[in-house]
């Protein structure tokens, strides 16, 4: 069988991969993967994705040094998206938080075509400064 | 502030929306949302897609009886990907199984374009048939 590549951006295919903690399965990003992606992923043991705003293959951790080894993979149903279950050195989110599922939305939001600053409540602590990490943007 | 609904397919606007177990944390499917979906899904308390391959928001459970209880909801850093933590009803994926992600990848795997059965492992059982549920396809 071969994964189902079927979200196409950029002229790309790809899948979603979702890297989630492998000991307390938190998930800490949601990213793409084209097959060079996945591929280099397998035999580096460390997570590569792609990013669609950039238009090419990435290391996690390339600039950071947050990078991901790999423990285990998982592939859903359909075979387009994947779970990396992954030791994260540091921080996964580009903003300085170990998930950048960092921030909650409030259950009784009326209009999320609206979000109000007091619907959203952040949940997580930063563990660095991008702008030490990355430069300013 | 408003999500970011950047992906796009069938002339719809999507975010990506994965569904966690918010007791283990367990990913138990990844899916699309479109704006109607995201707000229906609050304004029900219950979990609400966008399908591609049919081109239409369903309610998850709608045919199966299989609902998704939302209790909690985070939104990513760059607001184009949220995590419902859910209370699952019996299995998330239409093939019986609790999750989505049943199927393993071995680590070794060479040639990810042609997946031998050897290098595929399913770690999960099935909780019911899908022809008993859905009727054959």
């Amino acid at each position: 069988m071969e994964m189902n590549f079927r979200l196409e951006k950029n002229g790309e295919n790809l899948i979603i991969a979702v890297a989630q903690d492998y000991q307390t399965n938190e998930v800490l990003m949601v990213a793409f993967m084209n097959e060079e992606a996945l591929q280099d992923t397998l035999k580096t043991g460390k997570a590569h994705y792609y990013s669609t705003s950039r238009g090419k293959q990435w290391m996690k951790g390339e600039s950071s040094g947050n990078t991901q080894q790999v423990h285990e993979i998982l592939f859903d149903c359909d075979a387009d998206a994947i779970i990396l279950k992954i030791d994260q050195k540091g921080a996964a989110c580009h903003l300085g938080y170990r998930s950048c599922f960092f921030r909650q939305l409030d259950l009784k939001t009326k209009d999320i075509t609206n979000i109000s600053d007091d619907e959203i409540k952040t949940i997580s602590e930063r563990l660095f400064n991008p702008e030490e990490v990355y430069g300013k943007q």
